[in-house]
């Protein structure tokens, strides 16, 4: 039974939203919904995840537990995830029994970067240069081609920089291959970019879509440090990003919210996209929504996922989302004590360095918007 | 072991708040505290509490159940209540083993409308007039002192309007004495009130202040419908209703969220205040404060029971807030449809005459003030 079969009724007020996935952003989303009146339910394998904290239904068992599948999916209304390397039969289980959103067809193509690449060439869009590798033979023929450096990149289960491996000249492909365990991986040639924008969007059961203002990202050993919106960009750049994001969530007929991540190139003074990759889930780069925003990302994202209206994503302030990695977490009474500033923590017990446990929002400056 | 001799250390992130009732208002500090990396325990008797579905932790038992408030209270760091009617006895054996905020001594004044009149007094301001009622013969005194229309008031458990009786010329006090249960009460002189306005203050562990904007409140049968901010009122009012906040707070040596209802009286073309009453508690005149103000009432709140200094509480826009009565949740997708509102539904699986289902903030304007 796909979700189009399914009659166009929405979870009500009280209705069970589940959620595959514990970490932050499924506790967040869980925050999000309890306040539209709805419940969920966590269904994830770690029993240390933040998010059984926060409801008071949960499953701790394997993706590929089918018993605890069938049980989840008998308590639920509506299932939705907050990382994209779900298992697809997992989601299929699921799907036959109830809506999965957004659904398989976004999974498959995100959760794989030469799909994901093949479907940015479909668009008509740029992405980095790139080669499928599944030889070693192919990451030379790859590199010679691309030129140094060169990223090699696992298809699959890559996030924070995880999965990745740099190539410069005079390395020694065969390495970096052992380093990505010979997975099926594709190699990128290197785009000398100026800026990292994110785009965030979001499209309804009912084909509307919501475009939330462009964040301007910085990381910092692969992990996202800063998210500033409005991002200092050409309002022909922004236009052109938006545009991309919708287009997108209508090709893939998506619903929930999405990430698109872009790199701005600078050439011969005026500014070039190129799609990086995108996230079919909420994302760290949206966390600003959640103080600067009259609906947060979570919030839109139960939303979709309930099948109830989107609400309008208007900007009510300029924002610096900064996260918390490590051991900054232990700074929280400083933190706590910014005036302007709005902090969200995660509850982990453990800081690991480079774990993410919190993040803080500053308000800079209110909009004179007015809806 | 009161709280001024706890060390002066405050709840980390990753600690647990303890909170007595399952309300909705329990359901919003939970949600409130969970966004800070504090997750909550909900001690209440009710199994059908809202509030047990947004924790991992919760007692279902009774106030007076000692082994389970002693289990209770080893699992907690700091404890909270979102009604003012929890029976003394309970608060009093929790502050032996923790931090109970805010305290038994604003407690035991506003859980009893003659020693919350008298605290009025002591503070210099103005109460509707009344008189304590112990027997018939006080009431048929108290009504011919203070004339017609009175009303009288149970000293203790009243809420909405339950435990009142208006006493019209002719009605028969003997009447209106056994409607309450001839109980401890009051009898009070009818104020020809303008306007009734709410201010929301907070206190941290610290003694400092934090004030909200004013609130002017609409009824219907004895039910709050709808809080305007900014009140229609003058500055000098608004002030003076900012000092009695800061005072009141001052002198119960408060920690949390305080509420005071106050009627403006209309003389000789000048506003004139009167203290109705004080809810020791987040309160449902404060509800816009999550969608108009850079820190909701439900944090500030948790920010002040754990011991975190306070956040300012900025008003970001305009808010209309209605509250949604029994049935009226049912409207729930209209209601989610409108551009500029924000919906809050407290998921109550029975929705009852009367009962509050939900509320909608509207934000009307955005304001310009800048921080």
């Amino acid at each position: 039974m796909s979700d189009q079969a399914l009659p166009p009724v929405a979870v009500p007020p009280c209705g069970i939203i589940g959620i595959l996935g514990g970490g932050q952003l499924g506790r967040m989303l869980a925050l999000a919904a309890a306040e539209m009146g709805l419940n969920c339910h966590i269904y994830c394998p770690d029993p240390k995840s933040p998010a059984f904290d926060v409801v008071s239904r949960s499953t701790c068992a394997d993706y590929d537990d089918e018993t605890a599948l069938a049980a989840f999916s008998r308590d639920v209304d509506a299932v939705t995830f907050e990382f994209e390397n779900v298992p697809p039969d997992t989601v299929d289980f699921l799907s036959s029994q109830l809506p999965v959103r957004p659904g398989g067809k976004a999974l498959r193509i995100t959760q794989d970067r030469l799909k994901e690449k093949r479907f940015i060439e479909s668009l008509g869009r740029s992405c980095a240069p790139f080669m499928a590798v599944d030889s070693l033979d192919d990451l030379i023929r790859g590199v010679k081609r691309l030129s140094y450096p060169a990223i090699l990149k696992t298809r699959r289960f890559g996030y924070d920089g995880k999965g990745q491996v740099m190539l410069h000249e005079g390395d020694d492909p065969a390495l970096a291959f052992a380093a990505i365990g010979e997975a099926p991986a594709i190699v990128e040639g290197f785009v000398p970019f100026a800026k990292e924008i994110s785009a965030l969007v979001a499209r309804g059961r009912d084909g509307r879509i919501a475009l939330y203002d462009i964040a301007e990202n910085h990381h910092e050993n692969h992990i996202l440090r800063v998210s500033r919106v409005p991002a200092a960009i050409e309002p022909s750049t922004r236009e052109a990003a938006l545009e991309i994001a919708r287009h997108a969530v209508e090709r893939l007929d998506y619903v929930g919210v999405l990430a698109i991540e872009f790199f701005v190139l600078e050439e011969e003074a005026k500014e070039r996209l190129v799609i990086n990759e995108f996230a079919p889930r909420v994302h760290n780069s949206g966390h600003w929504t959640q103080d600067g925003c009259a609906v947060s990302q979570f919030a839109q994202h139960i939303r979709a996922v309930a099948g109830w209206p989107l609400a309008r994503p208007v900007r009510l302030a300029d924002v610096e989302m900064t996260n918390l990695i490590g051991d900054e977490v232990n700074g929280w009474r400083t933190l706590a004590l910014e005036p302007a500033a709005v902090v969200h923590f995660y509850a982990k017990a453990e800081s690991r360095e480079g774990r993410k446990m919190g993040h803080i929002n500053r308000l800079t400056t209110l909009s004179r918007s007015r809806r």
